[in-house]
């Protein structure tokens, strides 16, 4: 893909989620366009980050990690290697991310995360930036449909309550406002892309900071959001694609979103077998239910070959990349 | 001193130490020199090393890193502050270095200790080597003058055993073997630097080393041993200049060294204060006892002007230029 790079542009790219899907957008797209930020979610609590957060105060580094690493262009393939290290061994080092704390350490050196993610993407030698959404602490608090209460993100995504039961709605506890430098992204961006994405641990926890929905809305840019290929138990059991779109529409609002991309390429079955134990489901694209909405479907046969059942990140840059 | 690299010899210069005395004597001469080795002791065991030893069974990380630090040419600020940060909150991270975790993540990923620090040297840009005296595992055993045994670098260090009891000797266990790099470094060295630093946790710990005695007795290089400025209390009560001699050639054979560097500009009172809180004093030059040492001895002004009693590294790199 090193040859992709003659033909790189200065179109704005910004893609907002979290997790491995940001990984996956920005690993395809780099070799696009040398414009690409991304805007990751700050609502992780979970595991070396949710130790680091309660620890050190900081903002959750763990979806950080993942942006630099997928954005470096350095020619040290060992940095990349090592910020996605994680300890196996040691008292208090076992299980935490070697990149986490890396950005710990930059925080509290440079006495700012911003300035520890600018940092690390020096000496990752990144194209393009990696930005928080919001630069207040919060958590994030979902609404069950009987009415129950669940605080906290790692609580939501490694379901603690029943999983058989809907998630009712999801918000920021404190509040949180929009990153000036987020808002900027958005404000001059040619393309938003929106997930793919644990729906209400990764993509929506973006949405629902302050200012979010108005600045995607006054984006300039095409905005298209990509369907998740699989359903995750406790999150978006038997969802369809047009169920992601209605959600995702709940936080930002109907008639914004310019495109939907939905993976059409099924999986052989054995390829399943794994996700069926933790009872996640292929989406389907539901067409009757897409019949009435305003938005452009892609449809695309975008499936990684082999491995994960996630989305190839070659096919997937090139569909994104027809939009603009 | 930038400019100085303009005069930047092709010299071989080899230092043997540990501790911040290495340190001190690279920062000087990496101005002079762009053929500079750092030989490090392995039998430190305190601390953050001593963790990351028991936990993760690589050999100690802390000296290389101190060493890999005054080599460091990078034009990047924060990487030299990151590699000496030090962890002051977090369950289990607290107390730990920086650096010290960055060198056992690179030895898990490259699976080799001396690979971990030619990576690490990349990445800080390092202009001449790391090498560890050896690659055994092993630990510094000392006797005292009545006939205790003390195992483990650390209990010596920060003295377990009364104080006022003198080392009557120091050795590893088990026997370590010379590193066939630092071998091949002394070899071609046109310098060879011993010290400053702790007589017997951080200098004699080197010398102990299997064929370290042999290969520095066959090695073309000048020697010049640096007597360290101050005493320490557990280690080295009561020295003058020409005890730390004798100490050294106990473990070097006697002939061998053919310059003494002692430092004899005395410090105001006011600086000893703190010094005398733990019990270390200035190191006389007791003229009398060198009259019949074979050794060419360097009387020297070469203190720090303020702050921590140390060699003043431009001073102390200049005097040692002098004698190639």
């Amino acid at each position: 893909m090193k040859k992709k790079l003659q033909r790189v542009s200065h179109k704005k790219i910004v893609v907002i989620g979290g997790g491995t899907g940001v990984f996956v957008v920005l690993n395809g797209l780099k070799n696009y366009s040398s414009e690409l930020s991304a805007i990751i979610t700050m609502a992780d609590d979970g595991g070396s980050t949710g130790l680091l957060r309660e620890d050190f105060g900081i903002l959750p580094p763990g979806d950080v990690r993942r942006a630099l690493v997928a954005l470096s262009h350095s020619d040290n393939k060992i940095l990349a290697k090592l910020f996605n290290y994680r300890f196996r061994e040691g008292r208090g080092l076992n299980g935490h991310s070697f990149g986490n704390l890396f950005l710990a350490a930059l925080e509290r050196i440079t006495g700012d995360f911003s300035r520890a993610i600018d940092e690390a993407g020096k000496i990752l030698n990144i194209r393009g930036g990696v930005i928080p959404v919001t630069l207040n602490r919060t958590h994030l608090v979902a609404e069950l449909e009987n009415g129950k209460i669940i605080k906290g993100e790692t609580n939501i995504d490694i379901p603690k309550h029943n999983p058989e039961l809907k998630i009712r709605r999801i918000w920021l506890e404190p509040a949180a406002k929009i990153n000036p430098e987020a808002k900027k992204a958005i404000k001059n961006a040619d393309l938003l892309v929106i997930g793919p994405g644990d729906l209400y641990t990764s993509i929506i926890p973006n949405l629902a900071v302050k200012g979010m929905k108005k600045t995607i809305k006054n984006s300039r840019a095409k905005k298209v959001y990509i369907v998740n290929i699989m359903t995750k138990y406790g999150e978006t059991n038997g969802f369809s694609a047009s169920d992601f779109v209605l959600e995702i529409e709940k936080y930002l609002g109907k008639g914004i979103l310019d495109y939907i991309l939905v993976n059409i390429e099924k999986p052989k079955a054995k390829r399943l077998t794994k996700y069926k134990e933790e009872k996640a489901e292929f989406v389907e694209f539901d067409a009757k239910n897409f019949k009435n909405f305003p938005h452009s479907v892609i449809k695309a046969k975008i499936l990684r070959p082999a491995g994960l059942l996630r989305h190839d990140f070659y096919k997937l840059a090139k569909t994104l990349w027809n939009l603009i």
